[in-house]
């Protein structure tokens, strides 16, 4: 079994990834896809006169700051316009596709966090109206009940809360949850960057391997904005079971087998 | 087993139908629940600059003009906001939904109109970039595992050609489609009138009982637009072994519980 986790970001090839996605079912692989929708989502919430905005926690980690309207475009596009375009891709392909958010089935539950801390200007203030949380359990009935059944899941936040409200979880964090809940073997994460830069945004500076116990220092030294989130997702799923992380580049001819084949920055436990 | 169609216009109460829904679900009901999404759609579509259209055909149906660029809006708002946030509150209620689209697992497919004939001021033209079609094939499969798993199906438009491609399909036929392919005993299709209106749009003139042989008649005399469609969708249901249709109103309290009473336009084989 592989998650692979799809980025949002500007530059995804999206035609590339269901291709080789069809290929490995093709080949008898397990295959789940979970994806993002951050750059399209910007252009609709502005065009829609709801500016995107972010905040970055006193740890560095940045996030969508999400109200009920931003949660309703962030539906609209992830839920709606990607991925139902990644389903149909998949469905074109022969694949037959079956496209889910965290709140079928409740399929991706967990905690709202009441209340976020964020740094603004050097200074710390408090966040409530954040529709915001973390994934803790995953419906693993639902999705191995589509997977015996010939199906591929398409998974895409939001999540819901125990008290079953909609939530913005971070998608990569998300796919790593998936991975460890079915026991997968693999968890590939691509982006619209080749992998962790040492010196970013140098790529020709790409680290090709690490071992799970250098994450925390790298995080620390090299890992700039979503990556320290990448590089957290990876972590966990190593520590849940997952025996190889990889970060890999979704931009290019072969994204998914590329990564498969190690192209990118490939993580393990030693 | 009973289908519920959900109008999209304005007016519609989705917190009462989510909450009959909840209560049939409690008390051992099977339900799948089909809804649209045009009202907002057409909002949206006028914000993001592509402003909808809608063609009228020779025999005097309306529907919406669906060029790529509107597909793209139309699954924003049906796949994404419509459905995510009628799954959220009955989620909420503690009934497990799951939505789909019909293009996830190719739940429903059919043949996609290579070209559709228009009449524009008394002229008939021909129109070949609608991706319009009509569903011909239900994944039951699909629906009774979630239905034999607990899950309620929140069901919505747009379906699937055979050649893998989205298409828009009428809502109150593709129910009506779900309803026999199910074998349910009731098709409710709910929207923002009260139901068959002999002197349209006078609320007094509700038409409380028709026998299936009838709507031919009362379709050319009595029904305007958008309800043509509802009565060819009741007598597909009917012809497929549907017992009863009900043309309910989904604007005031308790919306399906009313119309599961009788309370709307009851259409039946005698």
């Amino acid at each position: 079994m592989i998650v692979i986790k799809i980025g949002g970001s500007e530059g995804i090839d999206y035609e590339a990834v269901c291709g080789d996605v069809a290929q490995l079912v093709r080949e008898g692989q397990r295959v789940v896809l979970v994806h993002g929708g951050s750059h399209l989502t910007n252009q609709v919430a502005l065009a829609l006169g709801h500016p995107p905005q972010f905040v970055t926690s006193p740890s560095g980690y940045t996030s969508r700051l999400t109200d009920r309207a931003t949660l309703e475009i962030f539906e609209m596009v992830y839920c709606g316009q990607v991925n139902k375009n990644i389903v149909e891709r998949l469905q074109r392909r022969g694949v037959n596709a079956v496209g889910l958010s965290g709140l079928d089935g409740r399929l991706w539950q967990g905690t709202r966090k009441s209340v976020i801390k964020v740094v603004e200007n050097g200074r710390t203030r408090l966040i409530r109206d954040n529709l915001t949380g973390r994934v803790e359990q995953v419906n693993t009935a639902l999705l191995n009940g589509l997977l015996h059944s010939g199906f591929v899941p398409v998974l895409t936040p939001p999540a819901i809360s125990y008290d079953g409200e909609a939530m913005n979880v971070d998608g990569d964090r998300a796919a790593a949850a998936t991975a460890v809940a079915l026991g997968a073997a693999e968890l590939l994460i691509l982006s619209n960057v080749p992998g962790l830069l040492r010196h970013f945004p140098d790529e020709s500076s790409l680290i090709r391997h690490l071992a799970a116990d250098e994450l925390e220092h790298v995080s620390q030294t090299c890992a700039q904005g979503r990556m320290r989130i990448k590089l957290l997702g990876a972590q966990e799923a190593l520590q849940g079971g997952v025996r190889r992380v990889i970060l890999g580049d979704a931009r290019g001819e072969r994204p998914v087998l590329r990564a498969l084949d190690g192209v990118g920055t490939v993580i393990s436990e030693q």
